[in-house]
């Protein structure tokens, strides 16, 4: 029987233990996708307690609360920081088998000492234990992240955003870890949204261009890609539904951005050839100036409009969308393929009954280019987890060369979320270590550590090429 | 090596032997959804023998059967009750990796105390000694119940039914097992099928509402909703090919009815708003009544035309259709959950790739009405097996509430079946039982104890609140 | 720690370790779906070094390398031979995961006594001493062959082909494998595709049949499944986008046929109707010629058109199609059931997400024709592998009846595959032997042994009955 959740978590085999703890631990980090407040990473934000970081704004574990029919009030309500504290650990600690079972412990364990099990019946002495610890400069956004020996963090940014704070940042040297942006146009595609024709003003105003035609959008757009560039920015992002291929005329695609700045309301096969014409052009784009896209799709989001009317976007009530046709992100991928504009492109579907037929996919565009040019993403959100994680990387060795995997990422809007990386790390070394321990690949220890160093680090650096900072 | 199908049986760690054998293996039974007859109940039929109790109606077993091979003469054909046993022991004997090998050996065992590998081999010595117990009462259908310590059964029940066998039930203090009804209006429903005509005809006469229009429907269900809620009905079911979102005015509603009724053939759209109208309709119904919804889906039903003439329905010729649309499913709910019509739901999907799309769907509609309100129905008729289980606890452990879960039920037409109750908790111990010794959850055996009672039998009768009967 | 890939590679317990060993080691081959060029046989081609074997034309080698990122120049380019195998030495030494590793690895144990792991590190050795054997007449194409035990070979034959190789081989009794061919009509049920109306003239040709109506298609299809079936033909063989259903009128198919004829371009629907009509019509043929029929569907094809220019079909460039609606599969096979003509049926998705839709379709269309009648086919290309395999057999085990399976093929190009029926044998005995050992089934030596056997050799042998070659 293994202890609980200590130094051996996870690493069912010696083979594991060793690649773990020689080879993997002590990677840095490169979180080449999270969802950070630049502003924040800035102003180094200060926390009071425990429940501030933790359930201020992350959603999953309003989820998980919800699950267990606790009340709003302890949620997102006005019930006190104590109070909420006191339900989560409660919930948690009854949450066997689920992810935040074991990230909220490996956070309490990595950041604060803590190596207990959080439940009712410690909650009240982990709260005191815990917050004691916010006093200390070390716990602050910056003081958080220098303790998680995190080299690269990639946030998400808008094409209208000033970028001020990624100015700033570029500039401060008292801060060693490279915080680079993300180009994320997603505003700008969804054109069916209210918020779209806003938006469209706004691009207007900050890239300059009028913007009276999808010609001019895409205008507008290479200005901020311009803008964007020139604060360092390498890597694009977009959520969609799914990975849409409809083919259009110039003609079409302008007809129906007219119709929409005329106020009309654009149907599913409208919106479809505006986004295949939109995610076409930023593609080319991409290419040539070696930007890397990722594409985050099979979601349904904002399911619960009463909950949407109080809390807005991103408060947990967002589902798996099963319509994820292959068919057409084949069809997509080989259009940009032929046309000369396929850059390096990363794909994440959320529902994990497509991993399959991701990495067939991933396999029809490889070429020396870079090693796996195109990446089947790490496990994304709603299958952030053991099993899925499992699943995500046991396809990609089946069906593509796990060794070029550029790993695992955050997707987080907290600061206390980096060791989630360790317990990638932890996964992909057990499953390794359980192929090599029942004689599937040969224990050379040489060619394992280069594998696992890779996954871990050193094939993100390469496959991004990403500026660091310079501190003398 | 574990011993053959001993009495620790899928209990794989000194963990989830103490679990079970403690906590689970003696909490009674509440069988929430099944297929036994009310009127065999009351009657408290009796049997000759192990043929007429297990091949009588079972289609599992003809489907396995006819996989192997046999010819139908020897299933549903008329050979003899011995000459079928003979073909189903030498069938099930080789049946490896079959839920049904399982199931089959668990019912020779707590029944009838043989503890055989059933095969070719043995089955004529497994036939003599097992219908030698027949004669004893305790082998009746009430017998066979009171063995499996069974609290609750709650049937399934057509809206039209007079439910003359639930008011004698509930009568009988002599039986101490509380048969509830569910109320199941899907031949109202499915307004395509060729019976629906004379079953409105019936529904007309029964709830004594004239009906001409879907308004009238509407009304005669709900007096037939009434009579069901004065026999003590809090619960629904329904079969769905696909939990459709096809939301439509009251005039086109009314303009397939009156279509239908006139004659007309109804195509798949107009299907799909009739359904949806009928299921807003019962949803906010059963809000109102407290009662809890069922869906059944991704089933497409009776596929073999030539045997579906021979022996109707529900006779082994059914298959999982893989068309369940996540985003409709949302949708549908999300509706629902807007008008304030969303009751407590349970999601059965027959298509085990729906597992995570489904435990994303329920995290957005969850709240303080339920602990878990809307739940991950248990793995499912085809499902129903230990991978099966397996995936759809995991899947629920990773994405939702493990804990909250309202965990097992029959789903069957044999008074048999009750040790699938006993299969389903031997697998859920073991699932535990590996993560804890995997250091993945504690060793705190009250923690341990509440989850596994819980989903053994707690939950239920907290989710149901079902009225049982007293008996003094 | 199991050792590398020893004489017990993948028998994780003493039970698989005998059944294997014991019954399964020594069976021999029938391989009813290959790829192999009777010409090849007939010749009997030697190879001058291992590059040539491996690398010659196995897409599945050529997407690996491309994954890691290698030059076309050393996949399909104009490197030299001994430098193509040092990348593909550097690459397949890291792939860690990937059934290439196992394949490679055991045909370099079982073909030429090479016991290393290959790798950058030892590509050099290997070369040396892999490529002495080639000058040995045990190399050459039927040398090979006969080094592996092969019963039965199937090829994969065109309706136009003259099989002049396949006569020739059943007359040579200096070879005692019997080479079978099998009916693969693609070409004439692809209407839409550029080369059918070329194909048609062909078809006219070698069938003295003047095709100038779909009833005329018929008639010189009728024609060649006669000249087949004269040269031992039993097995025939499809590849489909998905199994459709799509019914229509005679009058509706020659239109469409006609159209094409005309020169016009056929839609989505036309082709569906088209193809639902060509299938109808040959199954009905294959029953009444007591033909089975394989239905390989859920592959998208040629996705790269960049390289599909240059290189053609077959070279890496396919992918998964999730569009596998098991409703149309359904009504399909119910369709033909109705119609008393459903063959025996081979169903074999490429989507892994398939797996239990195919086996609850199977289970309603199986009767005493044969033992299981519709067969869910082997883990198939991109699923040929540990987990993929696993899978299948798990999903089959549950919803059917796995002792009636008729197993493994290779679907290869290569004279080199056949350890791919001992990888699967391998993993055959490994689930049985966790599930006896875990004592889900008794360790009853002579059902395994039967169970073992049939799957291995005996199934098919019994389903298929084929026609060996009599040598005396």
């Amino acid at each position: 029987m293994q202890a609980f959740m200590d130094k051996d978590f996870l690493l069912s085999t010696e083979t594991a233990r060793t690649l773990f703890h020689k080879y993997a631990e002590n990677c840095p980090i490169i979180d080449y996708h999270c969802h950070l407040s630049p502003k924040e990473i800035w102003e180094d934000v200060r926390f009071e307690n425990i429940t501030q970081v933790w359930l201020g704004g992350d959603h999953y574990k309003w989820r998980l609360m919800r699950c267990a029919g606790v009340d709003e009030k302890y949620i997102t309500g006005d019930a006190s920081d104590h109070d909420k504290f006191m339900k989560w650990a409660e919930v948690v600690g009854k949450a066997i088998g689920n992810p935040l079972y074991h990230w909220s412990h490996l956070e309490l364990q990595r950041f604060f000492g803590w190596y207990g099990a959080l439940s009712a019946k410690t909650a009240e002495e982990c709260w005191n234990t815990v917050n004691k610890k916010f006093s200390d400069p070390a716990f602050s956004a910056r003081g958080l992240i220098r303790q998680s020996n995190v080299d690269i963090i990639c946030t998400t940014d808008d094409p209208v955003d000033s970028l001020e704070y990624h100015e700033l940042l570029a500039k401060d040297t008292s801060f060693a870890t490279t915080v680079l942006l993300a180009w994320r146009p997603d505003t700008a595609m969804n054109i069916e949204k209210p918020e779209w024709p806003d938006y469209i003003k706004r691009l207007t105003s900050v890239s300059g261009v009028s913007i009276q035609s999808f010609a001019d959008l895409k205008k507008a757009l290479h200005v901020r890609m311009d803008f964007f560039a020139a604060h360092g920015c390498s890597l694009s992002d977009h959520a969609l539904g799914y990975v849409m291929y409809a083919p259009a005329s110039d003609e079409e695609v302008e007809a129906v951005f007219a119709k929409r700045m005329g106020g009309g309301k654009v149907d599913a096969h409208e919106q479809a050839i505006f986004r295949h014409a939109f995610m076409t052009y930023v593609s080319g784009e991409y290419v040539s100036r070696k930007w890397t896209m990722q594409l985050h799709y099979g979601c349904r989001r904002d399911n619960n409009l009463t909950m949407y009317a109080k809390l807005g976007p991103d408060t947990g009530y967002d589902c798996i969308d099963t319509y994820t046709p292959s068919d057409q992100t084949a069809a997509f991928l080989g259009s940009l393929e032929k046309a000369g504009c396929l850059p390096k492109t990363i794909l994440y579907s959320l529902n994990p009954a497509d991993n399959q037929a991701i990495d067939t996919i991933c396999g029809c565009f490889q070429n020396s280019d870079a090693v796996s040019k195109i990446q089947h993403g790490s496990a994304w959100w709603f299958n952030d987890h053991f099993q899925g994680m499992t699943d995500q990387l046991t396809s990609l060795a089946n069906l593509g060369y796990l060794a070029g995997f550029v790993g695992m990422l955050t997707d987080s809007r907290s600061f206390l979320s980096y060791p989630r990386h360790e317990y990638f790390r932890r996964i992909l070394c057990r499953l390794i270590g359980e192929w090599v321990e029942d004689g599937r690949y040969p224990a050379d220890e040489e060619l394992l550590a280069e594998i696992v160093r890779g996954i871990s680090y050193e094939n993100a650096k390469k496959y991004f090429s990403f500026e660091t900072k310079k501190i003398n």
